[in-house]
């Protein structure tokens, strides 16, 4: 058991033998918005589409998320941050195995989506801002939950009773106020081909 | 944004499209075994195997783990539980993506064995014990620990004075002690691939 014989490089199997085999450069493209703004939407039909174009892709969403590795997290200030982190550091290990991540996140502040650029590394992570104002995504309440925070059900919403930051250090925008959801799909996965 | 004219199934990739796509089943691959019995070695050499295989594999070790998403806890037998915790989501968001998880943790006691069991579901979940006796891998002592632990300067050292369970409910024996590394690894392999 004691004779490593090989080097490190060929024991183990490097990212880029992964991106290699699967013809694709692995990256997370995080999708920042309010509630209600369409960015799991978007995901799940931008995963489709890569997809069906060949790519190994992942969604990464509070449905997956919140149920599992950060079931033991609420949404206090330092846990939203452990949060964060831990989406994060999952995202680099879907990308040290080739896999493309597609994550969903409010991430409601400047600082939060610099702490997860951090940690994935500036090559790796690419910001979508999903755009629409809060009386919109309020207009459409899909889940009900905007009803639910003005009446003081859900303390510390978003757009509510809790700040969302404009992202100042964003690489695409999809207004889905002014666009029809194909198109920002459409806009979307021209933007993550060119890059992966 | 609001016409959701697709049925869940075509949203969503599934993990099944995903396995039909790489041409293998995803499944996480559990190497218990104290620390030097050949876990870790094992485990990047059947990755190399089963990648020139056309297999996606992923190992997950304290490489990886310890100093990412589970960079924030301690040793103690809380923190302990809750490292297994992660790595088990881990392995499920893993599979999703049809991933294969090739996991290398000391995983000390058939509690904890079963406790990673009970969270990636008894399907996905098989047990391979990489074993040696405390004398042997504390003879080959491949990092220093069993020194370290014998002073002192070590606390809770599994196989020194942290227990190590025998595992009861296991798939797979490899005895690092009777057979070489690569037969040890040829085993691994030919199971793996019967359940791939």
């Amino acid at each position: 058991m004691a004779d490593h014989i090989h080097p490190i490089f060929d024991r183990l199997v490097s990212r880029n033998e992964k991106e290699l085999f699967l013809n694709q450069k692995a990256k997370v493209f995080w999708f920042t918005g309010l509630s209600g703004s369409g960015k799991s939407t978007i995901a799940e039909a931008v995963e489709r589409e890569l997809f069906n174009l060949g790519h190994l892709v992942q969604v990464l969403d509070g449905d997956n998320i919140r149920t599992g590795i950060c079931n033991n997290l609420s949404f206090s200030l330092e846990d939203r941050k452990e949060n964060i982190r831990r989406i994060s550091e999952v995202s680099k290990l879907m990308v040290s195995a080739g896999v493309i991540a597609l994550n969903s996140f409010v991430s409601p502040t400047n600082d939060i989506r610099a702490y997860a650029k951090s940690i994935i590394g500036d090559a790796d992570f690419h910001l979508i801002y999903v755009k629409a104002s809060v009386e919109t995504c309020e207009a459409r309440d899909v889940k009900g939950l905007y009803e639910k925070a003005r009446a003081g059900i859900i303390k510390g919403f978003t757009g509510i009773d809790s700040p969302f930051d404009e992202p100042t250090d964003v690489q695409l925008i999809l207004d889905t106020e002014s666009e029809t959801k194909e198109e920002s799909v459409k806009k979307a996965v021209t933007y993550i081909k060119s890059l992966i």
